[in-house]
């Protein structure tokens, strides 16, 4: 899965002095000048190793990069991100997730997540631009669910419910859902979902689950016009562990994905709705054909929102623009 | 829309007698040796034109291909098929209206229609192959609706209705729906109808709705081996116009479409509920996760059919496999 310098860092990593160039490159039956030019390659990935030529090779710093080797060493899941693809710089991981869905097998790439360090084109709802920066978790998860299409949006709640419980646990911030799909820590958004799908009635050709979450970004390279939006940085006050953080975020989906796939779709509204800054409010709610207020008063088993117009009536909307009074 | 032999095709179309090379030549400004070319192209796409030196050209016999040009002498749509690709044989329409989706700006084609001659992998529900020689009709239309997502397969039910009431109204033939797609004269499949869809929460990037109809094919031709099969020219004895047949189908089916992009969700249901031969009967349904039986009792208006089964508990499904007691 890994180029042959993660063996290197592997030997590296595994010694707390430094390590001769001759030692590595018998323990891996390769010769010095590979080992250098291995520790090169660790060099341009952001790994800083000093190389003396009396005591030889040490990991001063791993690399900040939201490298899979990083994120497999704290990843617990069984189908989530066993395998990963990693991109320094792509216009997104959705525009990725198009062209591996295409082409390939989709049943195979059931788990897969595609990473960017950034994206240059990041995609929000309704083909809006999301900016995604360097230090962000811009990532795609492509699946192939086995449930009838009419559930599939219990995927991107799944989705939300994770991120926010990930982001509870390994930083205690107080992360809540907006619906549809907005992770917010207080009155500013940090992370969101979005679910794109090509299927028939019968059967989910594939979904690309996209999530992105402003983790360690100053505020200054976020925008604000929109909507006030945050950071996992700017609320700790200091850069955080990105690959411990996606690790865990994994895992939380994974347990909520497989309650869906065995059709325990009461169980992720109930817990959607327990996380959720949306339901009671007083809400105004666009969608392609019209516009109402009202309040939120539920959600239902298919991720649809239960809004009670000032005249009673109940309407049912899978998705929209949605204001919050 | 057409090359420029189709100039040459409506001349000798608007004379019932014999014109002279020269008069073509003088008509259309080119040169004769351009009209014989032009008569030539014709040949090849199936027109019989009779050339002779002393009387010229006479169009003895019109092509029996599904050429968009013939079809538009009948088309009186004002979306659905005013832009048409054409193809003698291809794998699939809807593979084509894949193509055209992922590289093309879904909204333009919007109403596009996509013929086959003959498709050498025709794809039916779940992957399945469809038989599909020359002699049927074989169409995908591209469409980008402007509906919530949860309603999409409204549009898969509005074909279904389009396709029998263009059977009723062409050829007096008794055509039925059979939930979820099919079309049946008698306990024989004629047609059936697939959607295919691109979309997010908010948005329908485009659908493909594939529809084929057994027009006219010898039933020798047809795969009899999972479900019985007719066609049109077996039930009529005869080959019939496929041109006026589909400028009919697109008509029907626009007609219902618009009700759809209206909201007028439940006049589609209750027609489709009318040209059913599926609710009140008896049926053992197949989804992708239970297999039950009960009574067919009504269907909603997102497609969606409902079952009492025998402890008297409605199931609600969207899409599977249907068998008829």
């Amino acid at each position: 899965m890994y180029t042959a310098a993660f063996k290197v860092l592997e030997v590296l990593e595994s010694k707390d002095e430094p390590v001769s160039g001759e030692h590595i490159s018998r323990m891996l039956g390769i010769s010095r000048s590979a080992v250098w030019k291995h520790v090169k390659e660790l060099n341009s990935m952001g790994y800083e190793i000093s190389a003396s030529r009396k005591e030889g090779y040490r990991l001063t710093r791993k690399s900040n990069r939201l490298l899979p080797y990083e994120v497999h060493k704290h990843l617990r899941t069984s189908i989530i991100g066993k395998k990963m693809r990693y991109f320094e710089s792509t216009p997104s991981t959705t525009w990725i997730g198009r062209q591996l869905g295409r082409e390939g097998n989709a049943r195979k790439m059931h788990g897969m997540v595609i990473i960017a360090e950034e994206q240059t084109g990041g995609i929000g709802r309704l083909g809006r631009s999301w900016v995604s920066p360097a230090g962000g978790v811009w990532i795609t998860i492509v699946l192939k669910p086995a449930i009838p299409i009419d559930r599939v949006f219990m995927v991107t709640m799944a989705a939300s419910v994770a991120v926010a419980r990930a982001i509870r646990k390994e930083f205690e911030l107080g992360a809540l859902i907006k619906w549809p799909n907005d992770i917010f820590i207080g009155d500013r958004k940090v992370a969101g979902v979005l679910l794109e799908l090509s299927a028939e009635a019968d059967e989910i050709h594939y979904c690309l689950l996209g999530l992105g979450v402003n983790v360690n970004i100053p505020l200054g390279k976020l925008d604000q016009v929109k909507v006030p939006v945050t950071s996992i940085s700017a609320e700790m006050g200091y850069d955080v562990d990105r690959a411990s953080f996606l690790a865990r975020l994994l895992k939380e989906f994974e347990s909520r994905y497989l309650l869906i796939e065995a059709g325990e779709y009461e169980a992720i509204a109930r817990e959607w709705k327990s996380l959720s800054c949306t339901i009671e409010r007083r809400v105004r709610i666009n969608t392609m054909k019209a516009t109402f207020e009202g309040e939120a008063i539920d959600i239902d088993d298919f991720g649809a929102l239960l809004i009670r117009k000032d005249n009673g009536k109940i309407e049912r909307v899978i998705a929209g623009d949605c204001i919050q009074r």
